[in-house]
């Protein structure tokens, strides 16, 4: 199998993360694309100090430039973060004709036309998945999902950490401050939380989703930015009565006169699926004047879910490089589909939502529950309708842990042969989605 | 320009769509891909029937041969649905070395390893975005975006008439036909609602989306499938009752014996973002094992969002063609990017949120609202908390119509400079995302 050989610089929560997940799914990787993806060296700043992955097999290096300068290197990925020396360390690197993936949303938007056009020149790719919502592949379907469209507006939750702040100070009824506080001791925020709370990182990232929904050339400094830390728990409160949430909102839409980029809060519909999106989580919804309103949904930060975006670069640009040109149909290889046992819903697990009709009589509780037990059926939740009088016909609803279809099968036909109970047992199954 | 000639197998909802898009996205779609794209012939059953698009210099012809046997056209759009006469064109097509977009997803789900042995065998694509979840271009997100993970399993509601007569059932406690009967009405059922309400297309679907996750050959007759004719009101009711929606869900999961592929009603907790996916809208929950749960919502189905996802595999195929092979940085090509002009805040169009502490005295909100009115300012909500005596101060709150911000300035100063207000006016912007 052909190897291809990348080359990190810097090997933090993000490049750690990278490996692990490098190594992890390796072969559902190469099952993809065919080759075999070799971090064969990686740059630190601290040679000595401990890693959040194996580093065997990486040569370490404490000097960026020995990655630039490795001819057996066709893929640089920059996860350094900054401006400086990562400009100069990417602009070496696509001179000399390698190609680059970055998370570095900061270096893009004030700094990617220039990097761009260095990448055009020799004809090498510059990528950039990671630098905008995490693992969410916001700036594939930009670039080529959603390309018969007109972009009319984008409206995103693209900082996780003031995402997170304003979910708390509505659920908990907390002021900013001390939701802040809480974030830092959780990690979730920097000890110099500017960044994130006054809008900047947010305003980096919606820089490049403007570029990319409209066609201009980066305007970093063009961005309307303002942050969260005015927003009190009183208007959390009055925005709730009138039925809208407060989000840190990125707006970009084009009109008539011009482009529009900003950053502040703002209220929504709380009808709306994006206000909606708590906790840490981002996401994005794009207004395409022919799909209409779309949205795309995921975690925003963490080493794993930008190792999945960082990653996603890789692939792409090793499927150009194998020049296979035309992707597989159904993105593995052909040779490398598998004819995996298709389960019969019989031999599926899940939970079950029951609602049994009995007669209201002593006992009958303790029969269908009995009749569970005895397939080893756990119980979630009961609803039980009070009834009018002994002996009427009410529903009894259960809820129940995970089971094998047929066992449950089993057991309803266990509860169905009861005197006290009615006909057919209504069996929906449930799924948790976590 | 280079011109691109496409072809299209049936010009009638999708196929009409199709042309519409194109024509009106015409100016953005060659920014994105130095060529323009022109439908040049199509095929339709009844060639004096009315189109919902501009015919103009399409030729239109009864014989689907036509387009297969036209030297000049390059890409073949199959949009007839149905298996044949579709497949045996599509195959034609494919031998004579022509790339092939197609809508058709009982064709790719029934056919499809066929299909795309044929494809690979002639070094073309046969893409199929728009057959599944319409303008989501879920496909390009499973092929693409989360390739760096193993998937573990996805959930969508995939099927837009299942999704709105449920959302109907919850929403008015009507019973299952009442509301078939309406969605009939309203054209989002079919006269034959089985391939609808039964899961036969959720089914179709899934298939494709197992195979895009685990890389396993298509395998339509291993999905089990239950429809959601046996819902009732009750149990949509009751799995309120415990925090749950019930939704038509189709699931994917692969497990240590093998996969399962399912389709049926299933109750999910109402705190996840897909059981508030309603309406005709679609969505699919992606669990990738680095980034994690991912979601992607969109219009499902109807001419223009599924005409997105053609196009958006057009396009592809151009891109191809033109041999760029490294996209563009931006999704448009560098010298088509444009300098647009930059919004000021200040000649931004909002709505706003207000919060105005006030002196409970009379007359207060006459002057307030007039201090709007003079500005041009529309109120659009007020809430008003009563207070304990007269004179105290209070809160009012308002929500206004859209307005250009130094008009809100504008109004703020007059407001903050009454005498029964005290000190600075909180505003929020506020945004319908529609």
């Amino acid at each position: 199998m052909n190897v291809v050989k990348v080359g990190l610089l810097g090997l933090g929560t993000v490049g750690g993360g990278t490996v692990n997940v490098l190594a992890k799914n390796s072969e559902d990787i190469s099952r993809r694309t065919g080759c075999q993806i070799v971090v064969s060296k990686a740059s630190v700043r601290d040679l000595r100090r401990s890693r959040i992955c194996e580093t065997d097999g990486i040569e370490l290096t404490a000097n960026p430039q020995d990655i630039i300068d490795d001819a057996e290197i066709q893929i640089v990925v920059e996860l350094m973060g900054g401006e400086e020396p990562a400009k100069t360390l990417i602009l070496a690197a696509l001179k000399q004709g390698k190609h680059v993936v970055t998370a570095n949303k900061a270096l893009i938007a004030n700094h990617g036309n220039e990097l761009f056009a260095e990448a055009s020149r020799n004809n090498v790719v510059l990528a950039y998945e990671a630098a905008i919502a995490g693992g969410i592949p916001i700036v594939k379907v930009m670039r080529e999902g959603l390309t018969a469209n007109r972009i009319e507006w984008l409206a995103g939750i693209i900082n996780g950490t003031a995402n997170f702040i304003l979910t708390e100070m509505r659920d908990k009824g907390s002021a900013f401050a001390d939701v802040l506080k809480q974030a830092q001791d959780l990690g979730y925020a920097e000890a110099d939380p500017r960044y994130d709370v006054e809008g900047i990182d947010a305003a980096h990232k919606l820089c490049i989703l403007a570029s990319l929904a409209f066609g201009v050339s980066l305007n970093f400094e063009k961005v309307y930015t303002e942050g969260i830390s005015k927003i009190t728990p009183l208007d959390v409160t009055y925005a709730e009565e009138l039925g809208y949430r407060i989000k840190h909102l990125g707006v970009a839409r084009k009109n008539a006169t011009g482009i529009e980029m900003r950053v502040h809060p703002t209220l929504i519909p709380e009808k709306r699926l994006i206000a909606n999106v708590d906790g840490v989580m981002n996401a994005v919804v794009v207004k395409g004047n022919a799909v209409g309103p779309t949205l795309y949904y995921g975690t925003g930060a963490g080493a794993e879910a930008t190792a999945s975006a960082v990653i996603a670069d890789v692939i792409d640009i090793c499927r150009q490089l194998e020049s296979a040109n035309i992707l597989p149909a159904l993105g593995f290889l052909d040779e490398q589909l598998q004819d995996l046992e298709s389960l019969s819903i019989e031999d599926v697990e899940t939970a079950f939502y029951l609602r049994i009709s009995v007669q209201d009589t002593t006992g009958v509780m303790a029969a269908i529950t009995s009749a569970l037990a005895n397939n080893s059926i756990s119980i979630e939740a009961i609803l039980q309708k009070e009834v009018a009088e002994q002996g009427a016909n009410t529903d009894v609803i259960l809820l129940t842990d995970s089971v094998i279809e047929k066992s449950m099968t089993q057991a309803l036909q266990d509860i169905e042969a009861l005197d006290s109970t009615n006909g057919s047992v209504i069996r929906i199954r449930v799924e948790s989605l976590q």
